[in-house]
């Protein structure tokens, strides 16, 4: 089995991350944050080493802005549906996963909100033009991918960011596809929300996503309970990260995020995106001379793409040639990879692409045969 | 160490449930439901696999009546904050968790709903004629624990879904205590929504939390966002369980819940209750010949109470006791458990109480190292 399809999942994880998994069952099963008894207590230790990690990571002041949410999709509802009222106008890029787009899109149905897509461009500068076009007296927020998972293109979330400081609008930022390959700095880069995926280049587990955010109070929270703190009142706290996180946490899943973020640390997370862009590289490079294939992706530049390359045999439905590279054990994912704005932007919305994303434990020879394979196309 | 806080999560964890996770990292690592090639494709299977085990274990129809959720405390939320609209009178029992009753408080709080808590009785008929005595015309929702986590008692949801399906209102157990230890027939018991926590008496993972309902399309979903179906739209699908499971579910945690119920299923569900009752009355015979400690739980009688001794030393509060029996090796959570409602009923608020809840691996010969132990108290 060859496995392209890191931007659905990444697989496999790294062993670190099976340790941790194996520690949360003889070491750490404990409740974090519900009992004094040492179990409880080292599993919370564990939970909180976790967030420091992310801290560091993605530069954040305080672990209290780490949120654990059930996937990225939840973190992405959290802010869009928790921060969003009556009256205000979002901007959305055209390159959004459903996870962005639905919920918008659901709140201006139900004339909550109004939005607007910003068209992006391949010249970072007339993207933020775009954006900033979209602007209007009652935007509130902003929110852009900051790596397209159909397109492989990294949106210039720095410069955008700055635009929506420079007019007092925040901006939420979908890491699902990035986070962990590419660096954020959410202080540089002006960013509110940060939400991740636990699970793809984090590699760590599923089940966990993170919203990343020094504004955790001005969300609503979608759902309330238990938090272990203030027992006593029927209010819930108000203070984050209890006030957005309810119920037990993910305390299995947090601890192989856990394992993710230090192999990622051990390993350097620049060296893991090169390695990983050689091999789109190589992969673009192989079937950019098939006059068959049609590239829809940019080309993977460092700093400037995702390790992706999404793609069309002419003639053939993307799931069908997904099928027939199945049969040959290739893992390749077609369709519309929940994004059906990104692929009517690439004119794909009828047939799909096919698309294979890069993950670390990848090589060259796998890219080879994969290329070779679809040469008989 | 001797762990006794198996209603705050159960641990350890039987074999299978850590072959399952084992088997995650080897053989299911796909994402379900979001890709034609086989890992992906076997991935899915055993998700559907999950969701028979669960269908057959509460009895509902369909698989698709099986939502996978954080945790029990997010299936609470799903049904309460997507059912209820303006005007609407809910009924609650003065033994809800927080996961219920903040929920509840808040949407009360912010004028949406009224609600009325019942109080609930040694005598289940009183307890049932209580919550009829609630319903006015515009109720929509009983609401009831089955078990109780601080005082065991197991509530009469039989008798008491009966009197809802008479009054054309629809039920909701909150089955996080009792879901894997107590049989809950979802048809014969006229509960509409089943709320269950993965980790506890179900002996899986954290991170999943299961709403079992054949009325998904009343629920207005908490979160929108990619699904792996109709994602040519921006609207979500109306359909469960897709509906109200949005981005990638927590294979990790699903699967680890199968190698739960397997091991329910294999041992027998009542077997493990009935072990797990001989320690609950193991211990309440020892202390209870202790004129210094005050026992708030029902004596465990079968059929009637959870695993469960609930207790304080006099002139101790029980958090210090907690910490006195964490230094010995003990496990036991002091406190209010999420639970302000049921301590107020015992009387317990100020000084919280120590809770014991027994697993399927804890045997008598810990429980008389408890007795001693608190003996010399």
């Amino acid at each position: 089995m060859i496995y392209f399809d890191n931007g659905a999942t990444s697989f496999p994880k790294p062993a670190m991350v099976k340790n941790a998994a194996d520690e949360y069952f003889y070491k750490y099963g404990g409740n974090p944050g519900r009992g004094g008894y040492t179990l409880s207590v080292k599993t919370a230790e564990k939970i909180f080493e976790v967030r420091t990690k992310l801290k560091n990571m993605f530069k954040t002041d305080n672990e209290e802005n780490i949120i654990f949410t059930y996937n990225c999709t939840d973190a992405c509802n959290m802010v869009i549906n928790g921060y969003l009222k009556k009256g205000d106008h979002a901007i959305i890029s055209d390159m959004e996963h459903n996870a962005v787009a639905r919920p918008i899109y659901r709140l201006a149905k139900e004339g909550i909100i109004t939005y607007d897509v910003a068209e992006t461009f391949e010249n970072d500068n007339l993207t933020v033009e775009s954006i900033k076009s979209k602007m209007r007296s009652n935007t509130k927020l902003v929110i852009t991918t900051h790596a397209s998972n159909v397109l492989g293109k990294v949106m210039p979330i720095e410069k955008i960011g700055k635009a929506c400081h420079d007019n007092d609008i925040l901006y939420m930022v979908d890491g699902a596809q990035s986070g962990g390959l590419l660096p954020i700095d959410m202080k540089k880069y002006c960013i509110d929300f940060l939400c991740l995926a636990g699970h793809k280049s984090l590699l760590g587990t599923t089940g966990v996503g993170v919203l990343i955010t020094d504004k955790g109070e001005l969300l609503k929270p979608a759902r309330v309970g238990g938090t272990g703190s203030m027992s006593f009142s029927l209010d819930y706290p108000d203070f984050t990260p209890d006030r957005l996180e309810c119920g037990t946490v993910n305390t299995l899943g947090i601890m192989c995020l856990g394992g993710g973020l230090d192999y990622i640390n051990k390993v350097g997370m620049n060296r893991i995106y090169e390695h990983e862009m050689k091999l789109a590289q190589n992969l673009y490079d192989i079937i950019s001379r098939n006059k068959n294939i049609i590239i829809y992706s940019d080309y993977p530049k460092i700093g400037e793409a995702m390790p992706m390359v999404t793609f069309n045999v002419k003639g053939i439905y993307s799931e069908d040639l997904c099928a027939k590279l199945g049969d040959k054990g290739f893992c390749l994912r077609g369709g519309l990879h929940c994004s059906p704005l990104a692929h009517k932007k690439a004119g794909t919305s009828d047939y799909g692409a096919v698309r294979a994303v890069f993950g670390c434990f990848n090589n060259k020879d796998e890219v080879l045969k994969l290329g070779k394979l679809l040469e008989k196309n």
